[in-house]
């Protein structure tokens, strides 16, 4: 590989470094479980950087893998195919905040929780909230990232307005911008968000803003079985009370976290649970939604309705939600799924997944966001021998991703498919879908020198 | 053309009409202004008919024109090419209401009112409300249309959750589906919402319904000026009084609409007026909410703040509002723009219409939704001579299209760019951004043949 063009761009030798100089945390993803393997790390500080740092790899082929904070859990970060990794960590600035459109200007490497704290800082709210607040905004863009309060605000989707982006020959590409309607031919956008490096290289975005509510609420509701709690929540839904979140959890789950935090979890009087939130400027408009909820929940078998108002409670129980995944982590290895169902299907999801424990003699825990049909799966290793367990992991997966598809449910809610879930992905999805997603990524990308090999592409 | 392999495939004759059978409303569009020609219209009834139609127009290379309901502004339904028309009207089904996941699924054909008051009659609420309610859906779908709403409830594209379409070849594709979350492969299904039929034909489409709010209000706020009022709109939205829709009117267009429907204004006070609607379950709500914005606009200049609580009143006063266009057609032939600017920016777009106004002696009258940046015009012939007035309102559109960008604007917010807006939208838009269109568009149709040369399409 030409180095020397490379150093042409990046004079300063701390934002370059080449073979064995590139740290294995910049080969691999959260997960840590794959490795892959670069010539070149590049850490640009501006767009141009960028552009001409894809001009050289377009001229000679060279593959770019493209990464943010290195959170993701499907291996979209892992430079399989060597080549360039264009690490985006260090161009995170906030460009601008414009009050009178609600809308933040950002770089994609800043995080997602430096981005909530500076906008609440000044009165505003960015809504999505996945799980992982140290991701970066490019890779929360890159995975349309979701999290907890997709039931009342929606996903990052619905919060990116515009964006630009450096294509695979270096030509920077600017689409939307700060308006609330577009009806001004394709929309690239929308194209660009969930395509996990895949088509263009994200290096600013406009991302739309809300007042910051005033006032939020949680509420823990515990009940005697999983399908009870999980049934309770359509009536919810259709209640119109608008929660922020409606997440579930049985209680081995929650008190594994408690063991691995250390904290104790507001109730353990279920065996399974809801957790609400519920925000709002007033004090009657959230009473009245919380109100509803608890009505509905109390004639369906609920064991109680803890309403938690005090901050140390709300943190204390969050915190517990918040490392769910971790705490499991820190037990066994396990392979994380997050695949999507209508709301609907939830319960049936969850119920496969106990016979599919027992059919595969494999500990499954599920979780997640029961408001919006994202049912989160830890599929749990506990020490299982490794050819056994890799050789019975890969049956049940695919066992699971085709219930999900059998309930018209899609493979990935949140993470994304990278190389983790790519059979399971190619699986189920229609072979149509696919071929069409190849044909837009040749459009965006004939020399498949972005991401390639990862989701949908070869 | 083949002819008999099209009638093998539509047996019913009332459903085929050939050469001089083809009545002029389907070779144009809602203006009526500019004729197409075609060799065959063709009525389908069902997705694998449009399938099979597909077919032998791709293997001959045909040219397809899809229409809906024929209410589109721009001539994206005129048949430039000859070839095939299809349209879609009597594929207007409601294939199911699902009350669990809160979506309807209909066929493209059906028309918004219809639909408007089925979903209403059911207790549910489809929030998208582009001022002409007898469009199709299908051609809602394929202009992202916006409406009125766009303030609190956003645009078609935030309500399309799945698409059944046929592809140029004649295959069938699905994407999304009744999931709230997706990050499984690119987002084929955002690509084709606002496409305009260059990329596919639309012949089902699940929609997200949400519970019907039980209240809603609307209230006037007379001006002095246009400009006090506009200028109050940015404050009215900082408030968070979640107001439903905002729109702007001068005095002169709404004394038209009062001539030409024999209705009165419930105000004439003002030289420019704000509209409201404010929309929720609960009295305190939609009370605490328009009190909020009762304040900030008699804080700003506001000469009144009428309440309609009545629901004459409101119906009367929107039936003014919707008849704004057709009032001004009915005066004289007028170009309808739709330009869209960030909400902050709406102010100086309507000032620089009063400054075109002047410098190219054309009547311009604006009027829209405030709420959102998307500002309507009427630019006006009001009798002038043939030949200077294509001349003139030519420079003055260029000017309008150019000053829209210049504010970091987008030429169309709803109505789509079809044949009439297409110069300008080339004038305007990046090139990159027409190159990367025409790509993903060659990666659909390589044949060319879904209504070609409209938009951005060559």
């Amino acid at each position: 590989m030409d180095f020397e063009k490379l150093s042409d761009i990046i004079k300063d030798e701390n934002r370059i470094k080449i073979g064995t100089d590139i740290e294995d945390k910049y080969l691999s993803d959260a997960l840590n479980r794959n490795k892959g393997k670069a010539d070149v790390l590049i850490f640009p500080i501006n767009t141009e950087e960028v552009s001409s740092i894809m001009k050289i790899a377009y001229e000679n082929g060279i593959p770019v893998t493209p990464r943010g904070a290195g959170t993701g859990l499907v291996g979209a970060t892992i430079p399989t195919r060597g080549g360039i990794i264009l690490d985006l960590s260090l161009m995170k600035n906030i460009v601008e905040l414009d009050e009178n459109t609600l809308t933040v200007t950002v770089q994609p490497g800043i995080l997602l929780v430096d981005l909530q704290k500076f906008v609440e800082s000044k009165g505003f709210f960015y809504p999505p909230d996945p799980g992982e607040k140290n991701a970066s905004i490019g890779g929360n863009i890159s995975t349309n990232a979701g999290g907890m309060r997709a039931v009342k605000y929606g996903v990052t989707r619905d919060y990116v307005m515009g964006l630009e982006v450096v294509l695979a020959d270096g030509t920077i590409l600017n689409t939307g911008g700060k308006v609330i309607k577009n009806s001004s031919g394709l929309d690239i956008k929308d194209l660009i968000i969930g395509s996990e490096g895949t088509l263009a290289i994200i290096t600013r975005a406009i991302l739309k803003l809300i007042p910051k509510p005033k006032k939020s609420i949680s509420a823990i509701i515990p009940f005697n079985s999983l399908k009870e709690g999980i049934d309770t929540v359509i009536k919810i839904i259709k209640k119109n009370a608008n929660p922020t979140a409606i997440e579930f959890m049985e209680s081995d789950v929650i008190e594994n976290a408690e063991r691995f935090l250390k904290l104790k979890f507001p109730s353990d009087r279920g065996k399974a649970y809801l957790l609400l939130t519920f925000d709002g400027d007033e004090e009657f408009e959230i009473e009245s939604n919380y109100k509803k909820v608890k009505e509905v929940a109390l004639e369906n078998n609920a064991l109680d309705f803890i309403l938690l108002d005090k901050k140390d409670d709300i943190e204390r129980t969050w915190k517990i939600r918040g490392a769910l995944v971790t705490a499991v982590e820190a037990v066994s290895e396990q392979e994380p799924i997050d695949i999507v169902v209508p709301i609907d299907r939830s319960a049936d999801f969850i119920n496969y997944t106990k016979v599919a424990e027992k059919e595969f003699g494999i500990k499954i825990s599920s979780f997640g966001h029961a408001g919006d049909g994202n049912v989160h799966l830890c599929v749990i290793r506990n020490g299982m021998e490794e050819n056994l367990w890799n050789e019975k992991s890969r049956k049940l997966l695919k066992a699971l991703y085709r219930k999900g598809k059998e309930l018209n449910g899609l493979p990935s809610g949140e993470h994304g498919i990278g190389i983790n879930k790519k059979p399971y992905f190619i699986d189920v999805t229609d072979k149509i879908n696919v071929e069409y997603m190849r044909r837009i990524k040749k459009a965006f990308d004939e020399k498949g020198i972005l991401n390639s090999g990862k989701s949908y592409s070869i």
